[in-house]
């Protein structure tokens, strides 16, 4: 029973113990609705298991405050366990961190923000763990992108008390170098096809990262083979050599741009993209943003892995990553976090929305 | 029913269509074996599903004549069909090829030279097509070697009507790259073991391959890499990366010195020799072989991939490839050879021997 207007800290916890592994969302969705469909300033609308709730206060500003509400797989690391006390206090246990924490912090803003000064849609969804095509956030794009509209997205996901602002898109690529066939014996008679991979080796070794700096943050872009694989035999001169490589790009790079610098970059190779998401801009020129920094007091980083917060930038909505706990944490056996985290991510929101 | 004495395409095609396919050498061993038991001037011995004969003479010189009893799968390529006439009569099926014309060619000889000018040891074995450890040549090396003493062998396998003489030796070595995982976001953080493989290529694409004259015969050295593989998801920095490397010598060095070049050549990385054969000394300077090649009357060529006269070779007993029929032929679903190279090479090896 997820009861709200109590302690945050308590709430993390009852939510941590209703277990949610990617796919067994169901028993703490319906929990999440139970909570807030007794709020009468907001209305609450379900899709599967995403769960959305919206004031309708006719403010000129809509902030977005939204999370997850599955985890990782369970590693004996639950029931969770509070240690400690006062500024030393811990909460240990799967989803601590990413993300029951920052979901705890929106339930009890969702509940105490009767009267906010930006109009406030909470967005609590399925699958972020697993694979993309499952997201419930993507499926809540693609079901009613009219609940997501808004001018300002704040991510939950643990940032360390930091803003992380937007988020870097991401690309991945095959390039296949064919070869031709023979006996290992007489090679002259064929053409070795991982010997030929080494020309594109050759241009990842020599790769230069692209800086650019994007509303004050400087990002950096990668490119990495994440894959080879090649041969036919012990005595075979192989005929085909496969790389898959990952490009990181900065948020002021769409899709397109990404795949045409990569054609450029890798002429002469054969090249599919397989894989594509767009990053995120941070907005951080938006009004709401540039009150929400002040009150983090700390300078914002930019966010270099992708995140959902790709998916609202889609639809024409900026953001950042803000919530309690150290990303580092997330999916360890180990994954704890500090209350006092928890705590103070809550009383900045509450100061920035109030 | 084999029997001997009769036409050698006819004895070819009766080998043919007995089925040998490797591991299922008994039926024709059996048949082999009862043929040669009758003949008076030889001793037969049997290890398994090889079958030797010697003649016990007390010539000053021992040649080997030897051949395998197997085939590869058949192909839907039995039983064997003759077509044409004369010049143009060709025989098709499995083993018309690989090698039931040189084993026909052997087992003629063994019936007709009552009284050849050189002892002789004829040797037919099994499991020549599949995996080096089950071959019936390296048994017999094993369980008798005393049964393959000889001043010089002749490996009946398809040669084109050439002398392929000697062998070159093979090693395969595993080269591990190593590298350390980190998120494909912050590549930075890691190091990546696929481009650090660049580096192996570099020495692979600069190779120059040695090319000795051993005896005469020029051979011609090979490295390259057979095999690549690295890779863990497609978001992460690949802490490892292997390749394996076939590297082809000439018979003027030993595994010992091979070895040692790859670890020169490599230097600086992780090496591990795998697999490695010894070449066979092509034994030109043997009279016998050089009345052999003035009967053939062409040049003879360096056999430059690997063969079991390698392990006469470890016996000490250097050797050539002499045999009817067209290698590029072997192994395929049209295999067949033209009856006037069984002939021929028949011809060949009376006149050599009697």
């Amino acid at each position: 029973m997820v009861e709200l207007g109590g302690d945050v800290v308590a709430l993390t916890q009852v939510l941590c113990d209703i277990p949610s592994v990617s796919g067994d969302e169901k028993v703490i969705a319906d929990a999440v609705e139970a909570a807030l469909r007794p709020l009468a300033h907001l209305e609450v609308l379900r899709d599967g298991d995403a769960v959305v709730a919206r004031t309708r206060l006719g403010r000129g500003t809509r902030v977005i405050l939204a999370g997850h509400l599955d985890t990782v797989p369970i590693a004996d690391n639950l029931p969770t366990v509070l240690s400690g006390s006062g500024d030393d206090e811990v909460l240990r246990g799967r989803g601590t961190v990413d993300m029951k924490g920052g979901v705890a912090v929106m339930l009890t803003l969702a509940a105490q923000l009767t009267e906010p000064r930006y109009d406030i849609t909470y967005v609590f969804y399925d699958h972020e763990e697993v694979a993309a095509k499952l997201n419930g956030l993507g499926r809540l794009v693609r079901n009613h992108p009219d609940w997501l509209v808004g001018d300002f997205a704040v991510l939950g996901e643990p940032s360390d008390a930091t803003v992380e602002a937007g988020c870097q898109g991401t690309m991945r690529v095959k390039i296949t170098v064919p070869g031709v066939a023979a006996h290992a014996a007489r090679p002259w008679r064929g053409v070795n096809a991982i010997h030929g991979a080494g020309a594109v080796l050759d241009r990842l070794r020599a790769y230069e990262p692209r800086q650019p700096i994007v509303e004050g943050l400087q990002y950096r872009e990668a490119l990495n083979a994440v894959r080879i694989e090649g041969g036919v035999a012990g005595n075979v001169i192989p005929d085909e050599c496969v790389l898959y490589v990952n490009h990181r790009f900065a948020p002021d790079r769409d899709v397109a741009e990404a795949e045409q610098f990569l054609r450029e970059y890798f002429a002469g190779f054969e090249l599919e993209v397989t894989d594509a998401a767009a990053g995120a801009r941070p907005g951080l020129d938006n009004p709401a943003a540039k009150e929400l920094l002040a009150l983090v007091g700390r300078t914002p980083a930019p966010k270099l892995g992708w995140t959902d917060l790709a998916r609202f930038s889609g639809l024409g909505v900026p953001g950042v990553n803000f919530g309690p706990g150290d990303p580092l944490q997330a999916h360890t056996a180990e994954e704890h976090c500090p209350t006092p985290a928890i705590r103070e991510a809550l009383r900045v929101l509450t100061d920035w929305l109030s």
